[in-house]
């Protein structure tokens, strides 16, 4: 059985340690995929992503061929399951999937022999970023011996249900251990979410004091643009008014402001997937300041890839 | 001289059997291109024949660079020649090229020092592909010893007027042997192809129960599209369904469906150069049927492309 | 302290002859990048130097992962220092730049602790082209032994102001001895260039005799056209009679002929950065003829390359 990394729902506490224990070792990894070639198969686009992939897998040893500029052959109404085939024909030995489609990464799994990483999917899960987040809150709080999180506390704030990250983010954590918060307007954190085992909130200001990391996601109003005609974003620019109110309306709520950070507990820390909006989400002096640990969260992206990559190769 | 791989047509078949040869041993090959570097030179963008040349390259432990985004450079109004000679004068080993231009390979072999490979060349050639469909042939019917391919016969299906890989499997087949046979309407396959030495057949139905193999190529009815004003495209989208009575008519007389499949003889095969159309010159069921050979064809794309890079750097 | 490379403006004679020497002797470089990833950051697209990075640091043992298709996460509000830092906690080794920015990579290497090459900012600096055209310079003239250029003249002609490749070359150049003269109408030479320690000519008819070497700056047309909305651009058109007539004055005061080419010095040189515009600045049977060095820069720029990213990580 080829082994596939496709989310974090479903997976046992002891496997969740397993691989985060090999991200805490992945320094001592000598090159177990030298020989091995990793396609990096990103139906859409993620420089960040697909580069710490590319990073994690040569520094094992490995050779990357990016699979990219997939407007033409979609177009040419060519499936998912026939580019993904047709790399694994080629003989590569991992492939790591990102695309729009929620539950792509499965899709492929059923059809190749080789093991396939999902490098986010849709509104589904992004696996390698919950381990990298879990990963970082055990570490900030002295818990990578045995990666268990009980009495530890995380607020995940933003649009939790159309987010990737925090159903992965939500799904490691809460296996080992964690409380998770769930914070954010209904729309966005409704309470159905709490069949994750997760809590909800309605403002910042009611968990902000008593969490050990506040997680922020990326707003992204961009979103709300895509697929819209011409016409509509020209009558929109002239209710743009309405946009920034609801900026604000958010910022009131949930930004991570200086003020809110300041009341965070003394080893509290602050997280965010990336990319940020600075002065939307979070403001700049938060995302800079001590407790972030923003950048810590990317440079232990690489450790979790490149363990997750030597566990798929049977390493 | 360098040696430079740009068509088919015209090579001896002592020399196809040669790198045909070198393809069926391509597993024993160390690694030839250590320390070169291969330059993928794509003015028209192919993910999965860029792809294939980088494993093969890396294979055989070159180093890659991939040159794309030409968009810009192109519309500073910068000749392919320019371009060539410049990646040459970087150092690079070996010029891999596709591009819009019929005869674009051969234009910049006449201007740089290092082999080129043509990787597809407008309505010209595409001499690797023609390979691997050869190999493909010739192994599906026990011919790796000699790839002698006297007594078999190959329908080639779709508008191989248009077509670089029909052109190029066409020389190395009949070359070797083979008889072929072109089928489709006639401003796809028109009585002239008779010169290249095959066969023209009107209809698939007659010839499907009597051939080896057959080849379906990709209808491209994008192509129709491109260049075409945005007020032309509305007024034919009123006729759409013109369009759709013309895939209807095709679909009739030469398509691949389950139907036609179940006709052709035992060991007959059937090939694709791909992407596939599901639905439209073949069908899902023949497509990952049993006699389907065309992840085998992708496979063996990478095995051709090791023979021919080992071969173009004289090893 | 990181090994920065932001500019040639400011750097001591010493410190210039050191690379270039280095450069001179590029080839006897084993590989001192061994297990180290060099990061392409590349805001702006530019296959050419891209590649030459490219090819640089693989042949000195390098990995390299392009950073490109930024177009997204700029849209998204992501800053230049953002992406950078991410970069950096990936743990590459080296970090080059280019963007549309005056002043980004010095920005960027405010912020990050792994050295950082810049590879052309806005109209600032491309101090790689640079070295490698005052190498090129001195090699022509056999000046490798102290890279010493008193005694030669090179003009230097076109939109001198808004070009980076200029003001590189023209600090490495006077640095080193060379009289360098700008050629061009009022608006591309202006007389405030001589801060620079240059000479302003306005026509090349005055200075062709007399000087060493040509280095032709591409006319970039297409830039006046970049920010215009379709409108102007309509109204533009049926102006195009206009920029007939610029690109005729340009051409009588400023381009290479084969006239002019003739009149130049017995082993004076022509140079240009790339990608030319053949019939426009500089015509083909110069740009191609005997004194053309332009292949030669080429080369060259991954021999400076080389030596510049084994400086950086101090080798």
């Amino acid at each position: 059985m080829p082994r596939h990394l496709l989310g974090l729902q479903g997976l046992p506490a002891a496997d969740l340690r397993e691989l985060l224990h090999a991200a805490d070792h992945a320094d001592t990894l000598a090159t177990p995929l030298a020989g091995r070639i990793v396609a990096n198969l990103f139906f859409e686009d993620s420089t960040r992503t697909r580069t710490s992939f590319a990073v994690a897998a040569k520094r094992l040893g490995a050779e990357v061929v990016d699979l990219w500029g997939f407007a033409s052959s979609i177009n040419k109404g060519e499936t998912l399951i026939d580019t993904a085939t047709n790399v694994e024909a080629m003989g590569v030995d991992v492939i790591t999937v990102r695309a729009r489609q929620s539950g792509a990464a499965e899709l492929i799994a059923r059809h190749v022999m080789c093991p396939v990483i999902n490098a986010g999917d849709g509104k589904h899960e992004h696996p390698t970023q919950g381990l990298l987040d879990t990963y970082t809150f055990a570490e900030a709080h002295g818990r990578l011996d045995h990666f268990d999180l009980s009495g530890l506390t995380i607020a995940i704030v933003g649009d939790i249900a159309a987010s990737r990250v925090a159903r992965s983010a939500i799904a490691a954590m809460t296996t080992l251990g964690a409380k998770v918060i769930c914070v954010g307007p209904a729309p966005m954190a409704p309470p159905s979410l709490e069949r994750l085992g997760v809590h909800v909130a309605r403002t910042l200001d009611e968990v902000v004091e008593s969490v050990d990391a506040v997680m922020m996601l990326r707003i992204q109003f961009e979103r709300h643009e895509e697929g819209k005609t011409d016409a509509k974003k020209d009558a929109e620019s002239a209710n743009r008014g309405g946009v920034l109110a609801s900026v604000r309306e958010f910022r009131d709520l949930y930004a991570l402001t200086p003020e809110r950070a300041a009341r965070m507990k003394d080893r509290a820390i602050v997280m965010h997937p990336g990319p940020i909006n600075r002065g939307l989400e979070i403001d700049a002096d938060v995302a800079d300041g001590p407790r972030s640990v923003i950048l810590r969260q990317v440079a232990n992206g690489v450790r979790v890839r490149k363990a997750v990559l030597a566990w798929a190769v049977g390493g």
